[in-house]
């Protein structure tokens, strides 16, 4: 199992009550939880929310299932920057003796990876991953871009932790937007203030700060600096459960990068700039379980309001 | 990649006519598709529609995410009747060095299996499995058992195929009964009559008939046939594209299987039993758009009314 990282005693306590009340249900493996139904009510309320305050930009809808071919994977660059979080599909394609030595090695919890093929698959590591291929299949973007809203879906991160609000599968409230460098930019930081009013809205205490992404080993260090001192990326904390505030959206900046890599022109055939922005809905959730307490029917009322327009 | 079954020449032409519509965006990989704002519309009119007609049996909701932990996979013993349509996930736990080597492998499009290992979690193959571990840890069932709602999950099945109507990952709205052997069964009967009612009043031509799962390899032929025998699993049928109408929701019995194999007992004490319907959602409104065309708008009035109540 990759490096489990245990829960402050702030979270693990945290965890314990969501799962007293049924919002969380544990599986055995850390970072991987059934959701009772008000915790789906709350998280599908903030989607909701979302969807009503972006919907003047008419994004385009667009969902993906949590799979992408490994191929655009292999092409995006993820493994250099993330391999300890990826997580690849296999498969079996052997033979009925084969299956029977698979089977009864599995039956006693015993090692059955030999029998198992790398497939053409791999998890979706972030919602946008397959809207660009979607998008540069179309040839040269319309005059002033495209915004895609890729609503609410299932990601994957291998990072098994005790706190409830790292989850090694989550909804990401993604939406993308590819044009014009200038108009990227400004979208970016448009929806960072608009993101950081919706969740004071929602009786959050919200800040954003420059960031950077967890990129792997010491080369991913250098990657780090440079991102964040060209403030390719914005993430809004909030409290949930112990001292620090923990990141539940980030605003991301990748200038020419998946363009490039899958090929969306302008109109005017010069290469596009892409950003995207990222809720993690779970975290908002959990977030506002922990400010307002664990009913939501007792939320302040101007809380509730937002949610259930 | 696993055998790819190729579409029939009608399968084929309903495809294009889906991507051609904006439907169904194709992702280079077959069976694995992203979907369109109208698509997604009708998906969900559909789950809701199902939530109304099980609202007065009372079932507790409970959400689960497309992975689960490979322990209980293993118990399951799934891989003894469907090895080849099952997803196990990998990831990487090397060294820097590794991890470029790793990389350049991906970046090349060339084999890097080797440096991806067996984490402890597999894809959900049918959105019941989580549900029987979880009801299981709470202890003996309350007098009259449980129903429970694990809502519109995604699933995986590794069959790669030109047919539309066979995605490899789709959404199973599935609900689950655990209980008393008879008041199991009499579940299982009521809701597939009310199943073909609810499918009929959307116009579909639905019928169904006692059938049998794609049990593996020569054995599992006779795993079929007892199958068939018992009448353990009923499917409603309804056509999509082509001659041969497709499976669209499915009503199996498993006698005490699960119940046994994750110890869950009546209130007496006794082994449970259990049963799972599952309506395959994409399916559903993949024949809903060949009965009545490719704009919802223009559909016949009651279907409307049934879908956007």
């Amino acid at each position: 199992m990759a490096d489990f990282r245990p829960g402050t005693p702030a979270q693990d306590e945290f965890l314990e009550e969501l799962t007293e009340a049924g919002l969380l249900i544990p599986s055995g493996v850390p970072g991987v939880y059934g959701r009772g139904q008000l915790f789906e009510d709350v998280r599908l309320a903030f989607d909701d929310l979302v969807t009503r305050s972006g919907a003047n930009d008419g994004p385009e809808r667009l969902r993906v299932p949590p799979i992408l071919p490994r191929e655009q994977f292999e092409s995006s660059g993820y493994l250099k920057s993330f391999p300890h979080l990826a997580g690849s599909i296999f498969g079996f394609e052997g033979s009925e003796s084969q299956a029977l030595k698979q089977q009864a090695r599995a039956a006693r919890h015993e090692d059955w990876s030999e029998f198992q093929e790398m497939t053409e698959l791999v998890l979706v590591p972030a919602a946008c991953y397959p809207v660009y291929p979607a998008i540069a299949r179309r040839g040269p973007l319309p005059e002033g871009g495209v915004i895609v809203d890729a609503g609410g879906s299932y990601v994957f991160r291998h990072e098994p932790s005790g706190d409830p609000a790292r989850l090694q599968m989550f909804h990401q409230r993604e939406i993308v937007r590819i044009g014009e460098p200038d108009a990227v930019a400004d979208w970016r930081e448009m929806w960072r203030d608009r993101a950081v009013d919706l969740l004071r809205s929602l009786g959050l205490d919200a800040n954003f700060d420059v960031a950077s992404d967890p990129f792997f080993g010491r080369s991913g260090r250098m990657l780090a600096a440079s991102q964040r001192e060209q403030a390719l990326k914005f993430e809004i904390l909030v409290p949930i459960a112990g001292d620090d505030p923990t990141a539940v959206a980030s605003f991301n900046y990748h200038q020419e990068h998946f363009a490039e890599t899958f090929g969306i022109e302008l109109s005017d055939g010069t290469i596009a700039h892409t950003a995207c922005l990222g809720f993690g809905e779970e975290r908002i959730t959990l977030a506002l379980f922990r400010a307002h307490g664990l009913e939501p029917a007792d939320w302040p009322m101007e809380v509730r309001r937002e949610l259930w327009a």
